[in-house]
């Protein structure tokens, strides 16, 4: 039978999701555990591969399988042989139509940002940084010429294992959240960047926010974006932003596949 | 000169606050950052020791030194020798009859709790957990038995160093932070335990969540939390709670002081 598992995971302490010879990722970790509990050798399949230290709220894997267990019991047998940072939320039985890359219609990321004289501390490795404060009229002015589907070739990365660099941005949105009080300096802050799109190149995201923190920053104007993207140059664009703050929200699916369609509402901060 | 630092923190990666010969504590990492900075040995002292694990979001030490530095030389330069999980927030010039712990009129502590049948992941050490649903009603009426100023022994760690066991416990504010969507049961949700107190004696919150987390499964009534305290006896409370979800929100001082009154709002969760 074919499985699809939701999957929530801490990046920071590991080489990304793709399965290495140092072991140290999360399709590792994941494999591993899913082996011990079904007695029998399981490779899986993601939605969104994740580079090091960029974490994952709602990943899905599909793996085909032998052994008969519940649902619930897929979730906590897999979870008692998983480290503390990596959590299965949820399993589902799919047809073996089903793929977790192939049929997913779209991926969500989220970049979170502190805007402050002061570095990361309590969340450190949660979150990108920069010091200078950023204009977010300049950053919404240079949305446009990112949006709908284009050739992406300068914010691919040259691993970028993708058939193809044309992919259909549909939704960049910038939030400021507030002022973080109790800093040194009022400009203090977080900024939050939601992406979504058919599917993303290689350090896209971790690009793009290159090019956004420059323009942000006033060092370049908003047009410029559309320079870089017409370049078609990983040369034309900004250097590829720290993995710090990324976050994989999770894949969309049709309904018809009946799979919970819930991103997590991580609440937990004091 | 005296001088005041306000500090933020991740407990998870330390041996508590307080100096060791392991040298794995916060006091150790910033008073070596501190002696790096001033070129001269500085020992500190803080506004509330921390145990192993927990965090601390307005630590706030005060130390002498013969060093001449701006306040914001002391931020910049002593976080350059600090690890990236501990920063400086804010340093001031303090007169001598300052000091961090005596002249601090409350502490304020958060807990932070998982309710889930799912442990946590994402957040795994930055909070606490429990699976079995809580009854808000019923802690909330242990409140009144456990407010005011009161012989807290029951609560107390063998090895406390407070002087005396009576503490003044003006506030506990418990709040339930919504659906944790995503989750696999609608049961999955945040709760939020915020503590104020003239002091606190060595272990008492971690003690007091057991109880009221006991209360909350409906395994003991509200009125179990009179007959704890009136016991004198650690026997007669629950067992210490675990320390990921606790966080040291910072202490207070009279206004002539000074100092920033500022707690760290952080909110950078996607």
């Amino acid at each position: 039978m074919r499985v699809a598992l939701g999957l929530s995971y801490d990046g920071a302490a590991y080489d990304g999701w793709q399965s290495q010879p140092s072991g140290r990722t999360v399709q590792d970790r994941l494999e591993h555990a899913l082996g011990r509990f079904a007695n029998e050798r399981i490779t899986t399949n993601c939605a969104g591969r994740t580079d090091a230290g960029v974490h994952g709220l709602m990943q899905v894997v599909h793996f085909d399988t032998q052994a008969q267990r519940t649902p619930y019991a897929w979730v906590r047998g897999t979870n008692t042989h998983l480290p503390p940072d990596i959590a299965v939320q949820w399993a589902h039985p799919v047809p073996v139509e089903f793929h977790s890359r192939a049929s997913a219609t779209s991926r969500r990321y989220a970049y979170v940002l502190l805007q402050s004289p002061v570095r990361p501390s309590v969340e450190a490795r949660r979150v990108g940084w920069v010091f200078q404060p950023l204009d977010l009229d300049a950053m919404q002015a240079a949305l446009p010429h990112l949006l709908g589907e284009r050739d992406f070739t300068s914010f691919r990365a040259a691993a970028c294992q993708a058939l193809s660099p044309i992919k259909n941005l549909m939704r960049v949105e910038i939030s400021r959240r507030g002022t973080r009080a109790g800093a040194e300096a009022p400009e203090t802050c977080y900024w939050r960047f939601e992406f979504e799109a058919s599917a993303f190149l290689h350090h896209m995201i971790r690009n793009i926010m290159g090019c956004l923190i420059v323009i942000g920053q006033g060092k370049k104007p908003p047009e410029w974006m559309a320079e870089v993207v017409a370049a078609r140059s990983r040369d034309a664009a900004a250097p590829t932003f720290m993995p710090d703050g990324l976050y994989f929200l999770g894949p969309r699916y049709d309904a018809h596949w009946g799979l919970p369609d819930r991103t997590p509402a991580f609440d937990w901060l004091p």
